[in-house]
């Protein structure tokens, strides 16, 4: 396997983007973990071309600007669509988090919520990342029952497979298994049927957005982010250019 | 009628946004006016909250940018849906387009786009605008006959009445018959049927694109833009933060 490219994220702009991220010292809502909801979306709010179509839209500054923010936060989050059709590694190339020597504890523990249990580990990036030491172990929220999903996750044992089984119950019950696995923080990344979920029916669970602007359309056939009301309100909005991208950063207006 | 707000536009953004906009002094394409395509989106790329409903999108600061761009055109294009809906006076409130000497020559030309005769001067700011010397008159460009479509427009007398009725045969023959009337220039604001239709089949004719984005989101009900295949491309991105809003500028990929 290459070398991973190392990625650099300058500390002005860490400056900007650190208060919409959590503090690492707390406090950090009681019964779950904090949620920043993060996305590169097109001009017309696509975050894809097409329905199972691996779609890049951040330029490198804000490429590794999403790296920085997955040292930031104690898991990343994704739907089985992204996990499937991007096969991503879901840790982070950021220089600190590949240099420290506590590198894989900087590391977010990758989480795939797949309902239908459509995602298989075999060729995942994600896994043999965590086999290689280089990120951690999947946690896989999943509808259908495992072997005996009633213990699964009480304990995730974050093993030597590189993924464990999680019961999926519902989004709320899957944030408090999370909060009782010890992930203070997570980052959800899409795909969009997540982020329109999240949007429209989560939208008071949401700490912070930040989300990422490239200049381009995607189109009709686009997949897209556009909730449905009652709409979540934000403010506190900051817009920081990062070369041919911007990024957004906000907070729900409570 | 209240006194209009005079808005300002400071310096050092004009000098960013003025690359992205047409040399008063030329040269200008040959056969039609310059197009800068404009419009106000919601971070889920819709312009409006529902057909028909008059959304205001861009705070302060990307208000007065607006206001700024409307002097650096020789016209204003907008739909008859916009004209009706959000009843617009489509003149420039700058300081520098109300202070001048000649201030109305500083006055963008109001141009609206009507194909199905559906707009009416009663009641219209845009005409009231022009018939109080704040504004030029309106051309209308109608797609059902006039009293004598073959003579309107080919000299408008941008007369007292404060609108001319001009044939509308397709969108290039408009761009001839306003370049023809002497307007080298002109900035498309809406709404998103013609945003949508210069984007998805008329691309090639956009000199640059100047897109405010608002941090809300608008939903699912709203009206959006969104172009049909092929995809239009743009280059040389420039976002520029204005309070609450950003700015993007770009230009076509040739």
């Amino acid at each position: 396997m290459a070398t991973a490219e190392k990625l650099y994220f300058p500390s002005h702009q860490r400056k900007l983007l650190d208060p919409y991220l959590p503090d690492p010292h707390g406090p950090f809502p009681e019964d779950r973990p904090w949620i920043t909801l993060t996305y590169a979306s097109s001009l017309d709010s696509k975050v894809s071309a097409g329905p199972g179509k691996q779609t890049v839209l951040s330029g490198p500054a804000s490429k590794a600007m999403t790296h920085y923010l997955r040292t930031k936060h104690d898991g990343i989050l994704v739907g089985s669509g992204t996990a499937i059709t991007d096969n991503p590694g879901l840790n982070s190339r950021l220089s600190d988090a590949i240099d420290a020597p506590n590198a894989l504890a900087l590391q977010p523990r990758p989480i795939i919520l797949d309902r239908r249990a459509r995602w298989i580990p075999q060729d995942s990036k994600v896994v043999d990342l965590s086999r290689g030491g280089r990120g951690k172990p999947v946690m896989v929220f999943t509808g259908l029952p495992a072997e005996d999903p009633s213990n699964l996750c009480e304990h995730a044992d974050h093993g030597g497979d590189g993924f464990d089984y999680c019961p999926y119950v519902d989004f709320l019950k899957m944030l408090v298994a999370l909060k009782s696995n010890g992930i203070n923080s997570i980052m959800i990344e899409g795909g969009a049927t997540i982020i329109n979920s999240i949007l429209s029916d989560y939208a008071h669970l949401i700490d912070s957005v930040v989300v990422t602007y490239a200049p381009v359309y995607l189109g009709d056939q686009g997949v897209g982010v556009c909730p449905t009301r009652p709409l979540p309100k934000f403010e506190k909005a900051t817009w920081l250019p990062m070369e041919d991208d911007v990024v957004m950063c906000a907070v729900p207006k409570r």
